[in-house]
């Protein structure tokens, strides 16, 4: 079939690949280069993948090769730190478009690295291919004693997130108003829907459920609360008492959204959101006995679209 | 960012997908829906991933979405068998276009499942995006005592073929035709391009180097004879008592094609290229001291495209 090829040779990338991806964990028998690789496994592990597609979840007139490689990165991290696990492999694979440059992938590969570092994550394989939209795939291996899923909620916990949620939002509002980017808060707004910031120092171990927001607030409450068959009771309120709430209001009011819409409706934090007793983080409601979610504006809940991205 | 929306959710798709997987498997401790997959893992491990495009790696008017899945799960299959592993667990993200219907969905999750039954995987988790082009990633995990590597090949051992190679190419040679189907030859040519016979039981346990052939002879071979630092001789004359020999030369003819064009530069057949002394299969030369590849037609070699993808 007929597809324009890009201006080097698969050999070459990965090449280049296998020098920026180089480790020297001895859990890794073969990496990069054979049919697939070898690694020391564990009793019991997580696994978890997670595509990103040009124009659906990053553009790349937005978001340089750097940014695109740690967020993709960053969303597969986040899947297996929300189970309670340690992170250990990643495969990256990756369709290139044939205006992709050479120094663009190395951009990327340096952006999967710089995030797969923060992560604990080795990329151990991939594969290659070509598109005419950019598609970028990855599948992140971790370890646990044991896992926290989302049906461990219990009436009487508190809910926790390890951050305020609503900056990947805001930033993606920022750069579909084509306003300036304009100070401090401008910037974090940009900076965490480009690579959003990870919570990896969040303690877990006392959590009884727990997920990451890829999505919204209101989908992965409404996921716990299912699972668990309780009721997540949320108090705007707490959300309020965060340090950063302050300026990502102003930032509402200056874009003339209503922050709560950031705040429970947006995804791509990938910040954890988890129930238990005295957790760390920003506690922002309870769970009781009953079915379902209370306490996310009905104007909020009404919009918060399912992506299906 | 806009896109457009197909006419299920993700939700409806990801319950259809579950009861499409479901597994009674008790190393599953957690399976599709929560944030990663639960699994009982293995001490060493083989894991690699494997990515299909639209109208790069397959198209939609040629292949059904059963012949789809089941070739995209076949080349991630023949991955782990190439490193002399045993397959475990896979994972699939998905990227579907707005005009994908739900039927096409359950066809192409029907082609997984079957491949995959066939290869012993147990489909533990996915994604699902939206693309304009359809896209199918996949990781498959598998576990090993010793891995087979590209790097064991020893002068006096013999190059083997789990089965004959060029059928893939064959087949879409006939689609490129426009040729109307003709006979037993044409459709193993045709079915084997949509979804290749995987040699799922080719004892490679004495194999000393193994790779699967998903790009080519040529290229593959390439592979083998640098990481051991051997020379690779081919022999025409043993590939031509292949029992399936005279029906692809008969087919290459009517086609007008040179058979060997196929044999050593065809991929995506899948079949595994293995060294070692008395392996089953077809024997179709010998390693020996030096280095490189030899017995490969000329005109073959220097047209096997480097094809990136």
């Amino acid at each position: 079939m007929d597809h324009q090829s890009p201006a080097f040779t698969e050999a070459q990338v990965i090449a280049r690949l296998r020098e920026a991806f180089a480790s020297t964990d001895p859990r890794i028998e073969v990496g990069i280069g054979d049919d697939a690789a070898v690694v020391v496994g564990e009793k019991l592990q997580v696994m978890t993948t997670d595509m990103a597609v040009e124009g659906v979840h990053f553009r790349t007139d937005w978001s340089t090769g750097f940014e695109i490689g740690r967020k993709v990165t960053a969303a597969n991290a986040a899947d297996i730190l929300a189970m309670g696990a340690v992170a250990d492999y990643l495969l990256v694979a990756v369709a290139l478009t044939p205006s992709q440059k050479i120094d663009w992938i190395d951009d990327l590969a340096r952006g999967i690295k710089f995030e797969a570092d923060l992560a604990g994550l080795q990329v151990i394989g991939g594969d290659i291919s070509s598109s005419e939209k950019l598609v970028i795939s990855m599948t992140a291996v971790g370890h646990c004693k044991e896992a926290v899923t989302r049906d461990g909620a219990k009436a009487g916990d508190g809910i926790y997130l390890s951050s305020l949620t609503g900056w990947s939002a805001a930033g993606l509002t920022l750069l579909q108003s084509h306003a300036s980017p304009n100070g401090e808060t401008h910037s974090i707004a940009l900076r965490e829907y480009k690579s959003p910031t990870i919570d990896y120092g969040f303690d877990s171990s006392k959590a009884t459920a727990m997920c990451d927001i890829s999505d919204s607030i209101v989908e992965q409450s409404a996921q716990i609360a299912k699972a668990s068959q309780v009721a997540l009771n949320f108090d705007k309120e707490l959300f309020s008492r965060s340090e950063e709430f302050a300026d990502l209001q102003s930032l509402a009011d200056e874009l003339q959204v209503d922050v709560w819409d950031w705040i429970f409706g947006g995804g791509e934090d990938h910040v954890l959101l988890a129930t238990g007793v005295d957790l760390p983080g920003l506690k922002i409601g309870e769970v009781t006995a009953g079915e379902g979610v209370f306490g996310i504006p009905l104007s909020v809940a009404n919009k918060a679209w399912r992506h299906f991205r």
